[in-house]
């Protein structure tokens, strides 16, 4: 029986949404191991439309669920729908969206709260000691709902980020690019990704470690 | 000097823009080979605005260059700027903007039209023999452009499809997803990619094949 892996996606694009190419590159490597995909994300308008030309705001709205479906091709659930019989683990790629539609942490910092569903999902998936994984920002989004755990995650270097991550309850690792922090005893991966970029074969070297970590630990 | 490749983007989205899954294989590959890459887009609006979770048309305007902005993460010039000097070869990803937005082939088959800058620059990268790779539906708008040189190209086996190739002057060729037709004469590479999947590794396999052989000839 494959694997069943979640992907839990924010939007569509680096400055609103998800991280394409992290989420694009996470796809890959699952496919590639031999896992089946299960895509998600949370059906609510994004906090933000930006133009990536320009990055200014546009005034519009766009739904979460909708945009991450352009990266799903169609194939895509409402987070709510999903248990943890579900799947066997879960990723979640990087972008602003992880940080600002998965929860309000680029708004709100340490004081930042989780969407109710995904905040559920990972307590749940936590609980039953099944491994996650988070991409780039995600890891932030993931300490907000799991601190009281205290998981060892990393976001590269920013300090400014690691600082909010250890008053959320978190530890902070100092990671490159193309490595991964692994913490045990929570089966939680992480790995910078744009975070620190410079390139997509950079980030392409942690996150297939990252892939291969959290199939290894299901 | 790294080779300089450019990558024509057609909006963001399998429905509707540049397919995103072989847009980002494209950048991969590309990076990995160390080539230097020069996305573009035409300025303009989509033809439609799709619901990816619905396969709707949606009530709304989007912009082709600012869509494909998200898969570029900000790094895009409008393709009516780029001449042949700045590019040692072109890839243009497949998608429905590959056929909706680049040209109307979706709309009108045989008979299509391709957006004028987008015509210009085909024309002269195969006047100075400039490689351009082509990938899933993508071929049928360079045959449409570059019909009077008879390219040999494949968009897999999709008979309707083919005919119309051939209507424009092109010769068709039916190619497995994990493989590359190639156009010796015109320097023209193309892969099915997901006009046959069925998923995302197997059309990894076609579009690496492709960026190799692009660079292979610059």
């Amino acid at each position: 029986m494959a694997k069943k892996i979640g992907v839990l996606l924010s939007g569509c694009g680096v400055f609103d949404g998800a991280e394409i190419h992290e989420a694009v590159l996470t796809l890959l490597f699952l496919d590639r191991a031999g896992a089946s995909v299960v895509c998600m994300a949370p059906d609510m308008d994004q906090l933000h439309v930006i133009n990536h030309l320009t990055q200014k705001e546009m005034d519009e709205k766009r739904n979460v669920l909708v945009e991450s479906a352009r990266i799903a091709r169609g194939e895509i659930q409402d987070v709510a729908s999903i248990g943890t019989d579900d799947i066997d683990a879960l990723i979640i790629p990087g972008g602003f969206g992880a940080a600002k539609n998965l929860s309000d942490f680029a708004v709100n910092g340490p004081d930042a709260t989780v969407h109710p569903d995904v905040a559920r999902l990972l307590s749940e998936m936590a609980d039953r000691a099944k491994p996650i994984g988070a991409v780039c920002i995600a890891p932030a989004t993931l300490v907000c709902a799991l601190g009281k755990k205290s998981p060892q995650v990393t976001i590269g270097n920013d300090m400014g980020t690691a600082a909010a991550i250890e008053t959320m309850g978190g530890a902070h690792t100092v990671c490159s690019v193309d490595d991964i922090c692994v913490d045990e005893k929570n089966r939680i991966i992480t790995t910078p990704a744009y975070m620190l970029g410079p390139g997509i074969k950079d980030v392409a070297m942690g996150i297939e470690k990252l892939v291969d970590k959290v199939l290894s630990l299901c």
